[in-house]
């Protein structure tokens, strides 16, 4: 697994050489702070708004509304197939940009380093955050450093991304706008990024290696937009999965929903995995997934233009019945039985993202 | 102590009541997760942006340029005199938007909670931020919370704020407007934070409490921005104290400059506590100190404005004597010898903010 690279210490074999690990004078604000950021960080990074050397960036009037969100990352392991703490910290924070009606444009990069993580490993991730923003079009203007005591060889890094996107849907989809009939088109299969990081924790391998979802979807929420048809509500599958999504919106308007489960795309080994850990792949945290709640009219056209922007399987998966039970999601499946679907209690999974 | 009263567990007797600490549940995006944030965040927070209950905040048209920073707060302990990591993680996103030459307007607020921390500790804290959004002006517009691994009864909170302002300086303060012959005032006294969490930490009593100087900035710099006298830089005095920022600053723009050392106060306790710890006070951080680089014929009169509404002694310290060395810092005592000031290699202490 390529992408588990930096873990093997191969690049630094000495371990206690100062030079190869971090410690907590990184993030004292002296010499070693900036030392880092200036080697590290901005030659990768740098930008006309970071390079301002200050506090904070000033960004271009946006002349619109925006759209502002925060995301802390803490996933472990720090890499995983498919993807890594950098590219999650990048796609969540534009993904929910997304969802909100914007398109993504600056993201602020707040890091939390544990003493005694290796640089290679830091450097690593560095070039993925820069690559990832790069694919989804934002720049990072603004940061900060900080470190905390280590645990020796499992020091790993917590990272918050904060997004400042411009609105282009007017009006923006909200729960709030969604309504009787509205159809719930999904953007491919689901399940993925869970049941990636818990065969990696637990070292299973499963004949088609489980590869996370990590995605961005600006490409498809800016085709929607273009399209012009009516998008009332997006919502991305993150934790809690795809029924955690539907149950919160469900109850945020109060709408009946009914979902069917022989339309929900399920890998086989994804489906596998959820069996063998005793999961609920509804349930599972996506990267990559949301679902729209479109007008009734433009269900299949939305699925189309989602069909030529997505990488997986477009489909429309439910349907918001009506008001009579104040908020419910019915599952049903292919032999015409339902369950009720609520949320979890805790997490099936604790630190997937 | 009564800012410490919430370590106290007087509250919350009964241990393993898993009502009374937090869980690796509470960040898995189901049951509890929603119950943290509809019973002990939203009913403190609330306002009609954080209420949109979506993936971010769609905000209105700023209509100018806007500021845009980040920071993440590790401090412990968690409370201190004069403030605690609520109020740290207010102000401090909150000045530095203020130094950016922008009124804070929108915060953003991403918790990392340990599994075993108090719910009455969390609670306090959210009052804290409830309180010092409300002092400093500014809304919490969106969230996100995560739970990690704890360590027992040291389970303690990290806090990434992110914040919007709109920019009112034009053109905005910037290090690359310093111009030789500018005064450096300072807004009061240095070294207390610093001093203040090395003391609790170290369970030393001074006979005057030192309280961190914890404070938002927006009323002193509204004040300057209002008075219209020339401000080319601010800088608050952070991690790496005075003497980070102004090296900082004199390499950005390769300027010299000169302090003077009897001008910059520091209160008798926290020179104490110096010479007790070995510490440079001017190395120390503080939470609610600047200093602004001012055209010479506006000196005096920008010191005036914020002697009105600064808490405590406000100074000329110094000034920008020309391009010569390329960016050295020259501190003059009281007897005319001088020193050279540079970067600390580390820190004097770590997870101070």
């Amino acid at each position: 697994m390529t992408s588990k690279e930096p873990y093997t210490g191969a690049v630094c074999p000495v371990e206690n050489d100062p030079q190869s690990r971090i410690t907590l004078g990184h993030g004292g604000g002296g010499r070693l702070t900036r030392d880092l950021i200036e080697t590290r960080i901005r030659p990768l990074l740098g930008n006309p708004f970071l390079n301002q050397e200050h506090d904070g960036a000033v960004l271009p009037n946006p002349g619109a509304p925006i759209a502002f969100t925060t995301d802390s990352y803490v996933v472990t392991p720090l890499f995983f197939p498919g993807g890594d703490i950098g590219t999650l910290a990048v796609y969540g924070t534009v993904n929910d940009l997304c969802m909100s009606g914007a398109i993504p444009k600056f993201l602020s990069l707040s890091l939390i380093l544990q003493e005694g993580l290796e640089i290679s490993t830091f450097e690593s991730i560095m070039q993925s955050i820069k690559l990832s923003a790069k694919l989804a079009n934002v720049q990072i203007v603004t940061g900060d450093t900080k470190v905390i005591e280590g645990q020796g060889d499992e020091a790993g890094m917590f990272i918050t991304t904060s997004g400042i996107g411009i609105t282009v849907f007017d009006p923006p989809p909200s729960p709030f706008r969604i309504a009787e009939g509205d159809l719930l088109v999904l953007n491919g299969d689901i399940g993925r990024h869970g049941t990636c990081i818990l065969a990696l924790r637990d070292g299973m391998e499963f004949e088609t290696e489980i590869r996370s979802d990590c995605a961005p979807l600006t490409d498809q929420v800016q085709a929607l937009y273009q399209s012009k048809y009516r998008i009332n509500c997006m919502r991305d599958l993150t934790r809690g999965g795809l029924s955690a999504a539907v149950v919160e919106l469900a109850r945020s308007g109060g709408w009946d929903i009914e979902l069917y489960e022989p339309e929900i795309p399920v890998l086989a080994a994804v489906q596998s995995a959820c069996d063998l850990f005793g999961l609920d792949p509804l349930a599972v945290a996506n990267e990559g997934r949301f679902i729209a709640f479109v007008d009734a009219r433009d269900g299949e056209r939305v699925s189309q233009v989602l069909a030529e922007q997505a990488p997986g399987a477009v489909r429309t998966i439910g349907r918001v019945i009506g008001p009579d039970k104040g908020g419910q999601v019915r599952l049903r499946n292919a032999y015409g039985g339902e369950r009720i679907l609520d949320l979890y209690s805790g997490e099936q999974l604790p630190r997937i993202c």
